[in-house]
């Protein structure tokens, strides 16, 4: 087997860190494993007998690798990770997006992958500049939730919009609507659209007539990113209401 | 003045450390400020020109203070701090109520405090062993919303119920009725419980009839304890709906 290099963006490979999210990706991704890697010193532990057990029934290549382990998480307490192929899948024709644009926090991206597989959405559009979706870090935070989602980059907005023809609703704070009151779409071809943690979207989304506003005080200037994608998940997957 | 520390629980000050969460000190706690630090490479700025006129304003003492900020943020970048005492307030009476039960992660503690701002929550109740509220790692994932809270502690939850004799709304995947359709509460005399980020609430909890649950896919185990709070507050604040 090649020597692994610590975690970059242009590797063709990344990691998931942690018996947890590495049990996600075998579950999820069989195929896109390269192999499995444990450390001595956990290798008795139930979690890594688990996905020993199932890494050995795929026909996955195993080794035991602390130094490894220690040079990819860059911490002594890493006992297992998957090394797997990164995928770019193509998104879903007619099912609902969620667009992220310029998104600039590793910990916010993780935390919407999770809100997207709980709420039942499956295709993350990342428009550039962005942080890496494949970054370990990312991974982490999405608690191994990105195995379960398609995920495409496009260098702009507008490539994006040439190639997804979608019911667009940019989340921004002087939307024209509430999330309350929006009227939801009855079908899946749409895209939830947000901006970045710092700048939000640029301010022409705001003349889209489906712009969309969640209510806040004025006490905070906006919510967390990955909180305001959640809600709005929420309120689409029809789970919202009084 | 007295020589500050870096930061640890006992003392009885803590730092807002940034431009940002400081002049959201100074806005909703100015009696709570000790002192302003600033650096010398950034006092010209005009975000903390906009500070230290405030704080003149009020009368506080100001310093530059380079080797102090380095010591107490851990950075060479953070060029503006408050030094505020803490405060234990009492909880609203009759004013809902959100209980974190042994919450663990920092950045979860500041975005529910962000989101408690935004959606009109003041008082936060914590049950112990907890992190630290006034941590600053806290304060910024707060944005500085910490300011605008109530913030009590308790040593358990029977401590809590003594005292806050309210309606009990606790979250728990099994929860008797989903968010959407749990009645919601008239007045303002509830509480909204959620539990540690790993190990959830005590069980006995899901036999409170208002026990609530966030209905979500079996792709993920749970959401984010940030996200969840942020639904539920969404919810009981009336803003959600079809």
């Amino acid at each position: 087997m090649p020597k692994l290099s610590a975690y970059s963006k242009e590797l063709d490979y990344s990691f998931a860190l942690g018996a947890f999210p590495s049990i996600e990706c075998v579950k999820a991704r069989p195929n896109a494993i390269q192999r499995l890697l444990i450390s001595t010193a956990a290798k008795d532990t139930p979690s890594i007998v688990e996905l020993r057990d199932v890494c050995e029934a795929l026909g996955t290549h195993i080794e035991y690798a602390d130094n490894v382990l220690r040079k990819i998480s860059g911490k002594d307490n890493c006992y297992a990770a998957i090394v797997f192929d990164k995928w770019r899948s193509p998104l879903t024709l007619d099912a609902p997006r969620v667009v992220l644009h310029n998104p600039s926090d590793m910990g916010n991206m993780g935390t919407i992958m999770r809100s997207m597989a709980a709420f039942g959405f499956r295709d993350l559009a990342i428009v550039e500049p962005a942080v890496d979706a494949f970054d370990p870090k990312v991974i982490r935070a999405s608690m191994g939730s990105i195995f379960h989602l398609n995920i495409a980059s496009f260098k702009d907005y507008a490539e994006y919009r040439h190639i997804n023809r979608t019911d667009e609703y940019p989340f921004i704070l002087g939307g024209k609507s509430t999330l309350r009151d929006v009227p939801k779409p009855t079908g899946g071809n749409y895209s939830l659209i947000f901006g970045n943690e710092g700048a939000g979207l640029p301010e022409w989304f705001g003349g889209i007539d489906t712009s969309v506003r969640i209510e806040q005080s004025d006490l905070v200037d906006s919510l967390n990113l990955g909180v305001a994608v959640s809600i709005a998940l929420y309120e689409f997957s029809g789970r919202g209401g009084r």
